[in-house]
């Protein structure tokens, strides 16, 4: 395989407020699929462009934030090998039964330097994105609200993201793509780091606390789809944080809002692919704002201190 | 690394029959820049957005069609376990040196079942997107003519295609996307294999005779600039076989057209991100039409007949 | 007023074959809202953003095409003087009454020297584009199928399209906006006449046989759009006649497609506004081809033989 | 004819701080063509798409601003017309001679309630497109920077707007197509009035100080355009006030940005098209955030407050 090791992010897990405002949003508004409920009360959902069961799922609870961040696998063997390379590397794994999670695998968790939980999995029920594997049409007819194409990323918040970026690297076998420094010129404000030719499969921004979500990302098509997300929000009067506007990192255009829980949400576009031997990109502290929003040039208030 | 092995198409090399008028149409009307010239006539080409020395290489000759088509590799070792695989599948390597080619490193080469010539290798110099890697803007201001982003891939013709695939597969670790079936549903008419997250990197029909070229394809961002490089195309009276249409298999958006010399090219657009737990798509014959141009639902003429 | 006299191609009556096959293709593929049935039959639609009743109506015949073509003039006072202009001018009109066609005033009918009957009106009950007059949303969220923004307007084809055009220039104060000449250089093949900032209300092609429709045109808002209802053609397997597409005469993109009767209808987006200081466009014989279609710059056989 | 009396926005005549720095601004970004400088140091420019010898008018001045705005009329006529009409309503006009402006007929001038200069004129010398008016292109090839399609529009600030849209309705004809009111329910903050299909040809908002430019607006041709737009002012560190977004108030979509003067422009794409039986719509108080900016749904500072 060309495509080895971490194939993509899989499934973030959400906490919500309340659920059947946040069904009715996740499934009306933002328009992802709901495939299943679990006894301990989980919702799970997929895009619909998505095979494999689920990728998002949430749960009710009396905060917002993200409970944890999956990442499928090649295969069994892939997660056992990397199992092993991150007991060898010092780090607490730990296994969760298959079925746990509604028609997923076993799955390996363990913790990052920032507290995130991470989860690392092999199987999920093939479910299919509709259109068949025979003589597909090109896309679903049966669509409603936003629809992206799949889950696309996360971005997380915490303080040691120098020992993330090292374990992401050094035993899941991610790259640097994208760099921002802070005024010292050597530390890392944000990284931006990839399993794929995907600008990004997962990003991280120094905090003062740890474990804290910044948005789950979502992938849309084209612009024109950015354009329509955002006017829907606004006809459900969704909280838009940002946006439409373009990213000078990754290039990819984008709207950050939120849930009814307060949870950051980015429906995206766009954006280079990235193959191994680019060289990563920095970002200069007197850059910042271009690199994160580039045509405002300056980061909003939001965007460094509302976090869940 | 999670993108191993073999990471792109790299380069094709084209003949053309008359060079002047070639390197205008590439320069002016598809919009690469010229990278160099050596000492053999070759005159070197890259798209905007490619970070390597040249991707698109021609030279004169008395009839078109394709020299070879090269991919690069992610390193000198895997260049070496490459080599190692070729040969030990019965496959009769060549080591080109480093420098025939213009700030091209060593290349291994072979050829395929259908007879035609792959070159490996691991080391281009990286000129830049012209962009730089510090604070860079979204996009090159300075472009020309069509302008694509990259060479992005090639559907060569041939006899043995089933034997290309197995190379393809088990030697370079390759993976099949999608397939066409003939009329028994068991033959491959055709298939597109992938290295990576692109729905292809290299696709292939069996034809009565080996080593034939069907088109060279470049990648547009969007729709909107398939619609312009239609229109390009047609202020310069280039001859357009197809398009702008939208193909069934991998959904991409599409215009197939020709160079001075005869050579079918491509820019196209969009189609979905494949990844190595999806299962391949098959096409059956009576839905061909479709698959190959989703909008007339059925071939051209030309599709299966005008090669170089 | 500014835009005073003939507002607007404001309705086109159609003959269909199968009058429910024919809803549904109407409904569920072209996306129009079906507003009303009267006791003769007739079968009454309208475009989400336009206000008025109906701007499409379809009777069940035994053959294909158009009963007629209607434009709103600017009120009822503008209709006498229309009336009295056509009679002076010596053409016979008939005044059809106010009901007959539901929820639309009083019309004066006439034919043109082509034979086609057209038909003028002041009066259509408004029913809203259900965004409503009041801090309205930007566009409607329940929409289905291709759903085009309106009906835009008629090609027909007849002998005497000289005295078409002067009709429509002297009597009801349209003007040439381009025009294609046949290979005497001095003979018009086409003209492409407007009554607003339009690039056409109406265009007409010389043709042996009187009273033939060559389509019926939908405006969508985007190129997108365009690329979209051509992927709804095919998963509805419409039969597509030519596109997407651009048009060298008025710029607009297009596609040319066939109801289930064999009625040809246009899905178009873009093209110019046109201003009364403007000259006219001439296409010569030689270039009629990208005229027509700008890409493929050639003729379809279809384009001059296939009518209803 | 169905388009009478005033045609369009004509020109926008500008006050600048540095005619250097402004020059190389509206034609290196903006994309404007130099079309004339005359003796009294004015600069004339025109969009790629207009026909006429310009559309844009610097100058340089102490302080930024609009010294005046025209509108084209059909003809001499009307012109005539016009001012007696102008007259008759109370109106002090004076006829500026041809040629004063270059290249333009004689003028019309007159004082709006709001204090603003008007001119209204009937001729101006046709440079053409660049495309011909014989088998043209679909567009010219030869563009720079944003590139507009044609300067569209103004909005302008001062106390009797009342009186103003009294004078554009009575006078000129213009109708009535969107307003704001204030939170008395009553007045009017801001009005949008069209002398043609276009959603506004100029537009007016309440403000304690006369005679203030809120901005001038060109019109791009999509939504992507708009996006392209906004990269390119970033690129060349244009400050951007907001966008691109969406106005809620003509469905527009928009970045308001300045000049290096600080006069604020507009590049703008879609939105509807008028007719004169549409109902004219109102945004009330509460809701104004969404019918200017319908994706913040709030109103920024600088909206009620940058002028000049």
């Amino acid at each position: 395989m060309a495509i080895t090791g971490v194939l993509r992010p899989g499934h973030a897990v959400l906490r919500v407020l309340d659920l059947d405002e946040s069904v009715h949003f996740y499934t009306e508004v933002l328009g992802l699929k709901e495939t299943g409920r679990d006894k301990s009360g989980r919702v799970y959902f997929k895009c619909w462009d998505e095979r494999d069961h689920h990728s998002f799922v949430i749960r009710k609870a009396d905060r917002a934030g993200m409970d944890c961040f999956g990442f499928k696998v090649q295969n069994a063997a892939v997660l056992n090998t990397l199992e092993g390379r991150l007991r060898e590397y010092g780090v607490v794994t730990e296994r969760v039964p298959a079925g746990e999670m509604l028609e997923t695998g076993e799955r390996v968790r363990f913790h990052l330097p920032t507290g995130h939980l991470i989860e690392l999995y092999a199987e999920k029920t093939s479910v299919g994105n509709g259109l068949g594997d025979m003589n597909p049409e090109a896309w679903l007819a049966d669509q409603k609200g936003i629809s992206p194409i799949r889950m696309d990323h996360a971005l997380i918040y915490g303080g040691d993201i120098d020992g993330n970026r090292k374990l992401f690297e050094d035993v899941l076998d991610f790259t640097l793509v994208e760099r921002v420094k802070l005024e010292d010129g050597v530390t890392d404000l944000a990284t931006w780091l990839t399993c794929s030719n995907k600008a990004h499969d997962i990003a991280m921004v120094r905090h003062s606390e740890d474990n804290k979500l910044h948005h789950v990302s979502f992938l849309l098509e084209t612009w024109e789809q950015v354009l329509r997300a955002a006017d829907i929000m606004s006809m459900n009067r969704v909280s838009i944080d940002i946006g439409p506007t373009r990213h000078g990192i990754t290039r990819g255009t984008t709207i950050y809002f939120f849930d009814p829980s307060g949870n950051r949400l980015e429906t995206f576009s766009g954006g280079y692919q990235w193959y191994p031997d680019h060289h990563p990109i920095t970002w200069t502290w007197d850059q910042v704002g271009r690199g994160i929003f580039y045509h405002d040039r300056k980061l909003n208030e939001a965007f460094l201190s509302v976090l869940t």
